[in-house]
């Protein structure tokens, strides 16, 4: 275990650095491997950006990528909203606890549940939409906003560029559709700052649960689950001395993020949020 | 629109052929370009698969790069369940319509939301964990499992392998958790077909909505996409004809696939199945 995993960052270094880095255990086999693996394995959330515009034809690059994705059925129930506007990223930012990378990057995509698409179509029809009133459609709406957004983030990381995911979107659902001009049955699901990484700010790629914590062959288990929490607990403590950042366990970190009610931000009242957006969620 | 998008599946055709194949269009421009948006363009859902099995070390490969994924706040939301034993996949085919490509197919993976390991992990510290009965932590382990699932089945095509994924695990959720022995708070969100593609069984890029349906600047706008259905439905109805199907508007299609609670296959009570897993969804 004296390995060094923090400069594993690069696209160019081993299968055995990349998946050593991911979960930081040298004594890891790899299997295949490939171009697009690598890019997958390096992932790195960025919160630094330089002011840099991005190059021609990349957002319609990053959205071919996405609509690329499995949709259930074909209902493509998912739209993003591309924000350039200084003014609209700072208002945005404020929405969601003041995180200024929202403001630095050049672009921010935001990722939204649409099922106003369907309901138009349906008009057009002139019929009712009832089956859009429960929460199944709604799942579908975030898996497909999700699948989408993910192959745009693989397109993003293998342009060079970087992102991070923004959940705070969920903060103030209102004022966030408000400020998008979101009609009923589309919510804002998260966001996703995008640009050139800042060189400056130096990232880690962020070790994961041990695999045996989140595979499981031909029925579930949590025996493994439990025994993997101190190995990894060890792993992101040492992660976090080498970024610099303040020492915790990862299982306080993470049931301390969903303790309470007030733990959530506000989110607690996004079902309350969601009805008065229009999904009935029956 | 004389040009000929059927044969546009493979890895090796160019960026023009692959953005064309995925909107039927081959007036669009391409911008910057590389092999991993290549794979991400090329995705296509097989089901009919070899019987071949899979490389060694293919599963620990897809796991490793579904980790790599995005997480809210590394709270590591979901699990996944690999089923290969030929009785548990035909219990599982039965329980999602009967589809028989999850028998058929060697690697049937399973994607769940898990909010049973913070438990765990609350439990062993002695903590109650009184955020997780809302719906927000719910909607956290549905883009979590959906982004970690998207990132495995880029892996999978990479490698020449191919996926179909499968929302029928959510027609019968307690069912699907008793085969699996889910915990509470574990939810089957989807399934996932792996294997080689049978080649006899030809499949081609289906089209998407042109980009100005689903993509907006700065604020949303639902006149371009009402613009848009006559021409993707066209399309849709091209594809159609090349892949010997029945010719149907997409408009028509997919309003009536969420048209009335019955048109949901049972997934209308999705919301009451929850409840009984253990999701309070406040």
């Amino acid at each position: 275990m004296a390995l060094d995993f923090s400069s594993a960052v690069e696209r160019t270094v081993t299968p055995e650095a990349l998946i050593g880095a991911r979960y930081r255990d040298g004594t890891l086999a790899t299997g295949p491997w490939n171009e697009v693996l690598s890019t997958l394995l390096a992932h790195r959330s960025v919160r630094a950006y330089l002011p840099d515009p991005l190059p021609a034809g990349t957002l319609e690059c990053l959205v071919a990528a996405a609509q690329s994705a499995s949709t259930s059925s074909n209902l493509q129930t998912w739209s993003v909203v591309a924000v350039e506007d200084p003014a609209r990223k700072a208002r945005l930012a404020e929405l969601a606890s003041g995180q200024k990378h929202i403001v630095q990057c050049p672009l921010f995509l935001v990722w939204c549940v649409d099922l106003a698409r369907l309901r138009r179509a349906a008009e057009e029809r002139q019929i009712a939409l009832e089956g859009l009133d429960y929460l199944e459609p709604f799942i579908v709406g975030v898996v497909d906003a999700a699948l989408a957004a993910q192959n745009a983030s693989i397109a993003i990381e293998s342009l060079g560029l970087g992102f991070v995911l923004i959940g705070a979107m969920r903060n103030h659902p209102e004022e966030v559709a408000a400020e998008l001009g979101l009609p009923p049955h589309v919510m804002a699901l998260f966001g996703m700052c995008v640009g050139y990484p800042d060189p400056a700010v130096a990232t880690g790629v962020k070790p994961r649960l041990p695999q045996r914590a989140v595979l499981c062959g031909e029925r579930y288990s949590g025996v493994p689950q439990s025994e993997a929490f101190g190995e990894y607990d060890r792993r992101i403590r040492e992660f976090q001395r080498e970024q610099r950042m303040p020492e915790i366990d990862w299982t306080q970190q993470a049931t301390t993020r969903v303790r309470t009610a007030a733990s959530l931000h506000g989110r607690d009242r996004i079902r309350q949020a969601l009805e008065i957006l229009g999904f009935a969620l029956r």
